[in-house]
């Protein structure tokens, strides 16, 4: 996607550039969202930008849009400039550029940078479903904070990555906290969709608790537990979500097969009624 | 500081830009480390050069530089530019810039950044001592690489700065692992020097490792072991370390007085030891 909006002005992204002393670039200073957008109607908008507003209250910034409506307008004449209709859309915030110093600088305004991108995920993968595999969650105590200081994250899906596997699962305490960069669920042996509750722990993931309305208003029942490595080896179905994997059915953890080693029928429902759900948002 | 090295170039630091894409500034995928000259001359340059080398091996990034005596020239190049003979330099380097994914991509060229800035250390600190608190520890599990997810610490830095403390020394399993800038020691009813031994809960000082050259090569007994909160109500001294505060004494946690609220008797002789070696370099 050409063009990228950073800071008030629209500009082509080779040439959208920040300062060396910026407090994203020196110290992960700053929060970020991804978003999706349909026949150009952004999904979940208003959840994003709660959980934006929230992200920033943590690291006391000021959010720096006038309102909702304003940053919406941004966003919709990028999506038109770069001819957009259907794709994702990366927001990030920092505190911006200061002399390099731990303590918060007086009188520093925000980096605001909002790009695009289309991604296509392979279609078969919905179908066949992916491998995942486990790791130890090493990483600090506010996951809830959708920060840029992702360096744990990006270390250990990169592991994932060159040993085959789509995502990894992190444990913590011996229970599953959730993946790399999407949230974990299983269908338990009691048929309930469970997952990890939302707290300090876990980024509370957008589809996520789409997820959870989803299930609930189709009458599943939900646990939001954290499930042990066992609970997960005997689970009946297991999937991931995410706002650019959308729910997907994850079929094998390292080598051992969940279930059958195919999508399960809970899944399967879920990923339809998603479906609908982003079809009804248009 | 008006010039700074970025890419080969030396520019004017307020020009001196990178790329919206770049992994350090979306994904905090980078590392760095600050350094102190002294009449012209690299303070602990080989140590620092060293752990250098150990963060970017963490992180998989090649080091960007011929040798040591081409990062050594760039550098020098940079303080006569500056007209600096005394001060700090900070060196940081990113993975490069890459369309956003977690997983690294390939073929991409290091960003690197080197500025260098004066900082005028109150003397009067050294001789009254700082104040300081405890928080908890929730850092993540890989605290030895030196990187730029430096969110928690900011936090951390700031919370106690805005409270009138000069640093925040973290609890991890009720021990004391270090500050949110700086390496955390005391003098123990035993009269040993202890403080947590260097393992993956603390960043391996350069001055941390100096102090503790110093105090053995002074006779002084050396414990690295982690101490408790208890251990710290009841020690007889207690100090900080870093390239920027070098060794700083610590009289105050929170409002109780470490001993009678002065500067130790053995903190002193290592500052005073701690000042010779810095002359000693030049």
């Amino acid at each position: 996607m050409r063009y990228c909006y950073i800071n008030g002005l629209y500009k082509n992204k080779t040439d959208a550039q920040v300062s060396i002393e910026d407090r994203g670039f020196n110290f992960a200073d700053g929060v970020y969202e991804v978003m999706s957008f349909l026949n150009s109607n952004l999904i979940n908008f208003h959840k994003h930008i709660s959980r934006l507003q929230k992200s920033l209250d943590s690291l006391k910034i000021s959010m720096p849009f006038r309102n909702i409506r304003s940053l919406e307008l941004i966003i919709k004449r990028l999506m038109h400039i770069n001819k957009l209709k259907n794709g994702f859309l990366y927001l990030q915030i920092t505190r911006g550029a200061a002399k390099r110093n731990h303590i918060f600088p007086k009188l520093i305004k925000p980096n605001i940078i909002i790009f695009s991108f289309s991604l296509r995920n392979d279609e078969k993968i919905y179908k066949k479903g992916v491998k995942i595999c486990l790791s130890n969650d090493i990483r600090w105590g506010r996951c809830d904070i959708k920060s840029i200081s992702l360096l744990p994250n990006v270390l250990e899906k990169q592991k994932a990555f060159e040993q085959g596997f789509f995502e990894s699962w992190q444990i913590k305490n011996n229970l599953i906290t959730e993946g790399a960069t999407s949230n974990a669920f299983i269908v338990n042996k009691q048929n309930e969709i469970q997952t990890h509750p939302s707290n300090n722990f876990i980024l509370g993931g957008v589809t996520r608790d789409t997820t959870i309305e989803i299930a609930k208003s189709n009458n599943f029942k939900i646990k939001e537990k954290a499930f042990s490595i066992d609970e997960l080896f005997n689970s009946k179905e297991a999937f991931l979500t995410s706002t650019t994997a959308k729910i997907l059915p994850v079929v094998r953890i390292n080598e051992k097969k969940v279930n059958n080693g195919k999508p399960g029928e809970i899944t399967e429902t879920l990923i339809n009624k998603y479906n609908e759900f982003l079809k009804f948002q248009n």
